[in-house]
């Protein structure tokens, strides 16, 4: 019986097609592309292609520089501390303003400023979950702030903030906006012409790229204090050897992933609703977030009376993989802040369960997935002591 | 005909064992070693695999960290940073002890540090090419210094710095020492049972693994503020989801070359050598360091009357990949810090010509490259207006 993969949201399968364009860049095409030799140049093509596959995918400007880097997580940490570094030590401002349901890699570095003395703003979300522009217009002030952080979709929820209203009262107000798009990236459309977003990070082992590869976007006029220090690869502002393999496959993905938006739209979104459709029929199944702003792969599911590690246990020997949240967290099983912020009381989160889908899913997966939880939440229900009235 | 590369100093090809290795890890075995589920857990036992090779390779004490990276420059900008914000910023030390001959990756991060206030003492070399021990005892104060940064061995030249003196004259300062270690890895060994190295970084494409991909050790005891803040990955010391595949690939990479380390000493130093002994049989040719003091692998020569850069075409024209200097800094074509260092004058600097060999380089390889440096120099020289007198 093959197993079944809803775990997208941590990671995804690479897609064969980057795999086998990937290929050759390990053992043949193995130049660096700084050296001058053709070992060096003869990869060059190749590079400009992925490239011009981001910027295209991105609808990003050619005067935009997109950095290519290990991960979101060095976006992220890129982004916030050039800020800090550019603007808040040396006094000009000194404050950042984020979100309280951000990845750990902006909400940990945060944390980490504000032991370097930076204030930082964390905005709540509203009942829906999401970041009401209402509540960034109320605090936001140019003589004060260096930076707005909100990240495009959740990781645990999928909830979608709303990027292009934030982003232009950042740029109303003077200050940069950065948005981590780990999530939204090959899930909906991210197009910079039309979002007036400053820094975008991204990491190309969530859209069926390989893991180890991501980007840092950074609209023209806006500048970058370099996290890596060294050599002068892409333009001095991220140095080390560039992981050409790692471009190339990015470049791939983010071209497979922006053909097949629409494909996200239709026809992962349709089994996403099947799957949730299906859960909320078992009694005492409540959905995480209203459907209208989620991304189309995903469901966060909590059952009344069960143990989402529990749940997830039964489901594994199954052969069916979901999460209980963040993998990034997963060793830990921290409270979820999304959860918080709802105002989801932390039983209740604990009883959640996240599904996240792919384009390579299908019809049949979903339907064994939608017995297999059946079978585990009546199994789970029947030893709990919990009162399910 | 067949390419030559003898530039394995800025690059290697990834041996494609290791490229087999890592293929499983893309499309097939692709879960977040976060997750709990299957997919996740049945990546464990070969990035644990992977990683008791690293420890084997540098014959560290399980106590010791091995923190999974992207490139040896991460790794230096975070001891580099990480003892400035742990005991610098606070006011306990002020210094930073370095070389003049350091890779950009350790240089500009003490540049940009002291922007910011380090004091950092750059030792000279001595007419060998290597720093001298006594240069440290001189200046190191434990009272003063948060940290000693000296190379192992130089990218450009090969020469090897006393490691085991520099390191062990530290250790009784009580001063923390690091070594870049990318050019020893794989080239000479590196054991540090018997070097007290507290960190040490490498990136696996310098050994034949994959692009991408780095370590950070980190003896028990030291400690690291991380340049990534976020999940808990590597114990919370450098989040973002793990490169599975790269990890797999540096660890067979690791072993390969200690099991290599043999070969390279004794086979490849003789092909370098029969190279430098052709090569200095050419009238007004001159080589960088003595042998007994150099990687096995690495012969840098100069060609009075004749550009490095001109050089460098003609050979490639041939086939043949070589260098100037570092791929760091190709595209400048900066002059060689270590040439200044050790007295050599920028006319003759850019007279140079790197040539690095590795295990794949063949005598039939060395025995062509000798026949058309021959024609080139004779070309080059005969167009040239130095008097070579």
């Amino acid at each position: 019986m093959n197993k079944i993969y809803l775990d997208n949201n941590a990671t995804t399968m690479a897609d064969p097609k980057v795999r086998d364009e990937m290929s050759a860049f390990v053992s043949q095409m193995y130049g660096n592309p700084n050296s001058l030799h053709t070992f060096g140049t003869e990869v060059h093509p190749y590079m400009r292609l992925a490239l011009d596959r981001l910027y295209k995918g991105l609808n990003a400007s050619d005067e935009d520089d997109i950095i290519i880097n290990s991960c979101a997580t060095e976006g992220n940490n890129t982004v916030l501390k050039s800020v800090w570094l550019n603007h808040i030590v040396n006094g000009s401002k000194k404050r950042i303003i984020t979100s309280q349901i951000e990845h750990p890699s902006v909400s940990e570095t945060c944390q980490f400023l504000e032991t370097m003395g930076v204030e930082v703003i964390y905005l709540p979300v509203n009942q829906r979950g999401i970041v009401d522009p209402d509540e960034l217009r109320k605090v936001i002030n140019p003589k004060l702030d260096a930076l707005v952080s909100v990240m495009w979709a959740n990781n645990e929820t999928g909830l979608i903030n709303p990027i292009r209203e934030l982003a232009q009262i950042s740029k109303e107000a003077g200050v940069p906006f950065h948005s981590d798009a780990v999530q939204a990236i090959g899930k909906i459309p991210v197009d910079l012409q039309s979002v007036a977003v400053d820094y975008l990070t991204f990491s190309a082992h969530k859209f069926h790229g390989p893991k180890g590869v991501g980007a840092l976007y950074v609209r023209a006029g806006q500048k970058i204090t370099p996290l890596f220090h060294g050599g002068e690869q892409m333009g001095g502002l991220r140095s080390g050897t560039i992981n050409v393999a790692g471009l190339v496959g990015m470049g791939l993905a983010m071209e497979l992933a922006t053909d097949y938006l629409e494909y996200e739209d239709q026809e992962v979104r349709r089994l996403r609703d099947h799957l949730e459709d299906s859960l909320v029929q078992i009694p005492g199944v409540m959905v995480i977030g209203d459907r209208d702003i989620r991304t189309p792969n995903t469901v966060f599911a909590s059952f009344k009376g069960v143990e989402g590690e529990g749940l997830l246990w039964d489901l594994n020997r199954s052969g069916i993989a979901a999460s209980t949240g963040s993998a990034c967290a997963s060793e830990t099983l921290e409270e979820n802040p999304s959860f918080k912020a709802i105002g989801i009381s932390s039983d209740l989160a604990h009883t959640g369960i996240r599904f996240s889908l792919s384009r390579f899913t299908t019809k049949e997966e979903i339907d064994r997935t939608v017995d297999a939880v059946k079978k585990a939440v009546e199994r789970l229900r029947s030893i709990s002591t919990t009162d399910l009235s």
